[in-house]
C-alpha cells in the first residue's frame, strides 16, 4: 500500500499515526503541493478532489480522504480498535469526533486559508476573506476553551481510552500552534496535560 | 428510543430518512430553535453543542450528530446497509461522504449562516460576511458541476448502489434550494435524474 503524503499536513500525519497505531507500514510518496503535483491529471485521477493523502492499493484502487483510510485501515486490521466497538461507544466515539472536525478543525481550516501564509503562497491566485479569519481565530479559541472543560472529566477527548479522536484532536492542535497562529492558551491545563499524554506515544512522530 | 427534531432542517432530516430506510420508528420531540429550546441548559446537557437532532436512548444516553445516530441505527439494525461492508467498499462509502459533506455541505452551511434567512432571523445577534456568501454560492454551484459529472457514471452518488451518502446528499440539495436560493441549474440533467430517483423512495419524506 503507498500513501501519497505531505510530511506537514495535518490529514496525512492523521493517517501516518492511525496506521502506526495498528502496526502497519505504509510506503510514503511525497507529493510537492507547491509545484501543484496534487491537481495534475495523473493525480486528479487518483482523487478528484485534488487533496492529499490518497492511500493506493496493490491493485490501484485509490481512497481518498483521511477518515476514510483509517477506516480501511480499521477493517483490515482492527486490533487496537480506534473507532469504537459496541453500538453506543461506536456512535459517540463518531459524535465527538465530528464535533472535533466540525467546530474545531473547520474553524483552523478558515484561519488557515484566510490567513497570511496561505496568502504569501498562493499571492494572487486566491480570494481571502480577514473577516472569517477573525471569526475563525475566536471560534477556535473558545472551542479549545470547552475542550479544557471536557478535559477536567476524562482523559481522552471521546473519554477513557485513546481513539481516533485523539489523532485528529492532536494534529489539528500542533497544526494550528505550528502554522496558524492558534496556540491554545497556556493556563488551559487539562488541554496541555492531554497534549503531553498523547504526544508521547510513540505513533506521534511517525 | 426519542430524536429531538426540527422539522425543517437537513440533519434531522437525515436521520428520520435513514431510520425509515431501516424500517426503525422514533419518536419524534420537536424543538423549537427560534425560542431557543436547543440552547437551554436542559438541553446542552444532552448535547454540549446545543445541535439538533439528538437521539436520546432508553436509559438516558443521549447521542448527538445525524451522522453518529445513523451509525448507532447501522449498528442495531445492520440490514439494509448503508454506510458499505467489505473493506474497500466502507472506505469509498465514507471517502465519497466526506466529500459531500466537507465540499458541498459546508460550502451550503456558510451561504446560509450569511443570507438573509439567518440574517432577519437573528437580526443583530450574529455577525454576517457577505464576502464568504459570495464564495461559497460559487462553491456550491461547482460542485453540483462536478456531482453532476460523476452522475454521468454511475446511479448513486457514491456507486451502484444507495447508501448514506444518497441521503446526505438529498438533504443538502433540498434545503440549499428550498431555503439558501442554491437550487441546482436546471441543465445539470445527471444530477436531476438522481434527484428523482432518491426522492421517489418512501423514506424522502420521512
Amino acid at each position: 500500500m503507498k500513501l501519497y503524503d505531505v510530511t506537514q499536513a495535518p490529514n496525512p500525519r492523521r493517517v501516518r499515526m492511525f496506521a502506526a497505531e495498528k502496526g502497519i507500514d505504509l510506503e510514503c510518496v511525497q507529493v510537492d503541493m507547491a509545484k501543484g503535483e496534487h491537481k495534475t491529471p495523473e493525480f486528479l485521477q487518483k482523487n478528484p478532489s485534488g487533496k492529499i493523502p490518497v492511500l493506493e492499493l496493490d491493485d490501484g484502487t485509490c481512497i481518498g480522504e483521511s477518515v476514510a483510510i483509517c477506516r480501511y485501515l480499521e477493517a483490515i486490521q482492527p486490533e487496537p480498535n480506534l473507532f469504537g466497538e459496541a453500538p453506543v461507544e461506536l456512535a459517540q466515539v463518531e459524535m465527538v469526533h465530528r464535533q472535533i472536525e466540525l467546530e474545531l478543525f473547520s474553524q483552523v481550516g478558515t484561519s488557515w486559508v484566510n490567513g497570511p501564509v496561505v496568502g504569501k503562497l498562493f499571492a494572487g491566485r486566491i480570494e481571502q476573506i480577514p473577516a472569517a479569519k477573525d471569526k475563525s481565530d475566536k471560534l477556535t479559541h473558545a472551542f479549545y476553551e470547552r475542550l479544557n472543560r471536557q478535559l477536567a472529566e476524562a482523559p481522552y477527548i471521546a473519554g477513557d481510552r485513546f481513539t481516533i479522536v485523539d489523532i485528529t484532536t492532536l494534529i489539528i492542535v500542533d497544526f494550528a500552534t505550528a502554522m496558524v497562529g492558534l496556540k491554545p492558551a497556556e493556563e488551559l491545563e487539562n488541554l496541555w496535560r492531554w497534549h503531553a499524554l498523547v504526544s508521547a506515544r510513540p505513533s506521534a512522530s511517525a
